[in-house]
């Protein structure tokens, strides 16, 4: 995906399109404990996806649930553009993107306030020396457990065996139940219902196994 | 189970503790819609369990996660005697429990109040004329709607393959999502960290399989 992300992210003006787009949260930590309110206008449970990327999960989701307000967030504002693309044709009231790094969501969301989170296809980090930035580090899953409540889970789907391994581990250390998990999500019964991401449809059509687990911080 | 429900039920003086233990919430319409803040004193998300016969499974839960309040729900007393003892060895701060059906509960908690519902060993009314009192049927599940809001679980254990067949469709029919699956919940990938009742202690004993789904009404 590298090379298509260094042509994304030089996409003339995706910086400042973030700064004025309408679906594009502004000042995030303005609404700090009362996102839905003043962003949706509402109080339904709040779903996020850390590394969005295009969007197409997000914006599926969206369209399935109307009754869950959905926050998408990327740190790279070419990838970014194109979910606000698809935003722009579908116009869906419970969607909006966010353009920020997943270490600083802790100033942007209080404790309690995401109901539930959502990583696909996340960055491997397949070097020892950079675990601690991939986003099922056990430091990670401590910044998820104080933006959920005790019970929320996170959903995690990736192609990568050994960063599925890691995340694995890293839950069970971190003390959080395994809801589900599977090797081969779309030759699995958990089929039904998967949205695909971009790069799972693509990479799935090649014939490679999609790992996905369920994880649940009962005792946060 | 009948002959010993039969024997319990006979308890002498069950129904009578009911209305004098602390452990026991009376008069529970006067909560409704408050129900954690006037029961518990704190606003923890609130799991129950709908059918919780003799307790040892939402003991167990409410053990091991002190941060979420869970309510056990039973028709009958002399089955919930047992569980109330096991609680006042333990006295646990977010355990209580309530007598009655789960026809009566849209009365006694507001849409939303709940964050998860388990159902362990439910009735299977095999008779197609009792369909509708198994408690995944469509009229149990709409009532789940209310009760949870969107996105939230409902986790199903059963050892009655029939009765699972009936509760997937039954699922799938009223748009719910299964996020997972199992028709051997013992000798799966999920046997990690799953809380037996007695009833499942026994009868995996004998080498039958359990079966297991957990879904989420995401466009509730």
């Amino acid at each position: 995906m590298g090379i298509n992300v260094m042509r994304l992210r030089n996409i003339k003006g995706a910086r400042e399109e973030m700064l004025v787009n309408p679906f594009v949260v502004q000042k995030p930590e303005d609404f700090k404990g009362s996102f839905c309110e003043n962003i949706f206008g509402n109080t339904q449970p709040l779903h996020i996806e850390i590394g969005m990327g295009k969007g197409q999960f997000i914006t599926q989701l969206a369209a399935k649930n109307p009754n869950i307000n959905y926050l998408g967030i990327e740190k790279y504002s070419s990838v970014l553009l194109r979910g606000i693309e698809k935003q722009e044709q579908l116009q869906l009231a419970n969607l909006r993107f966010l353009r920020a790094d997943a270490q600083g969501l802790a100033d942007i969301l209080a404790p309690g306030e995401v109901r539930r989170i959502y990583l696909n296809f996340s960055d491997p980090w397949p070097k020892d020396r950079h675990a601690k930035r991939r986003l099922t580090s056990q430091s990670f899953l401590s910044l998820y457990d104080r933006l959920l409540s005790p019970g929320d889970l996170v959903e995690f789907k990736t192609d990568n065996e050994s960063l599925f391994d890691f995340s694995l581990e890293s839950a069970r250390a971190c003390g959080w139940d395994i809801l589900m998990q599977t090797r081969d999500l779309h030759h699995s019964e958990y089929c039904d219902g998967n949205i695909l991401t971009e790069y799972e449809e693509r990479f799935s059509a090649q014939g490679n196994p999609i790992f996905k687990m369920i994880i649940s911080h009962g005792n946060g």
